[in-house]
């Protein structure tokens, strides 16, 4: 039996999706999107980043962390906002001693879909058909979901969970 | 009275200095570089810049935490890594509830030298000459001192310290 927590951090939203298994079946478990007050500075956003995902974990104790290998943005500044969310995040599985895991978007599309080029809309389809879930409204959450479900079966394709 | 606590983040050695003052003059407390282990992970090296940071914070209790506003890096993915770092460093101070400021490189040249194009070895000249210490072998642990003369000055010329 395993739990994988996906993350998709962001300075304004922050998507997650936990989902288990026996190595047989996937199942859908919680997801949501952690929006950040755009009143709040920098500093108070990696906070709550941080303590929400940190709670997250405690609550549903999840056996493996799985995290999108995003490295661009449109700009310098925003990938470094971006690296700094997505170190909060981190380092809240981390410091509670789950292992880590990335993919990228290529990565996550080709094992949800068969196709690693896919349009969103199809990963959002074949989530509702494996999870047997409507696709959530946000997108930070549906593509935290996706994550997860990508970990999932590159792993036990390899047997390894 | 107040004690800051500069940090120069990096993903191979993160820099930190405390000094203290009382608006009249400013003190070096202490210095040094936190190498982290080539051979660990990214997400181990977060852990360790974090734990450090957080020890230190614990230890000498700094009234304000100062960092360099560096928005670029050579390439997209080390400016990821970078903000990786930087966030781990912050949540530090966010988590123990002290106050973060961050400086550009220029502003900490002009404050400590007068001139905001100043080379290296003029901020460490005018290090020694202010703090009465030598500088430091580690770029960062000197960049890491000279952030946090910088919010001593810019602040105490201010007089909201």
């Amino acid at each position: 039996m395993y739990k994988i927590l996906g993350v998709d951090p962001g300075s304004s939203c922050t998507g997650y999706g936990l989902i288990s298994g026996d190595g047989q079946k996937v199942l859908y478990v919680t997801s949501g999107a952690i929006k950040l007050p755009a009143r709040a500075t920098r500093f108070e956003k990696l906070r709550e980043i941080h303590q929400r995902i940190a709670a997250i974990i405690a609550t549903h104790a999840p056996t493996h962390f799985a995290i999108e290998n995003v490295f661009y943005s449109k700009n310098p500044r925003s990938t470094l906002v971006l690296g700094e969310a997505r170190g909060a995040a981190i380092l809240a599985a981390v410091l509670a001693g789950v292992p880590v895991f990335e993919y990228s978007a290529r990565e996550v599309k080709q094992s949800v879909t068969g196709n690693g080029a896919a349009h969103k809309s199809q990963v959002s389809f074949m989530m509702g058909k494996i999870l047997g879930v409507a696709p959530p409204e946000s997108e930070d959450e549906s593509d935290a979901i996706a994550i997860a479900m990508c970990h999932a079966f590159k792993n036990v394709e390899m047997k390894s969970l």
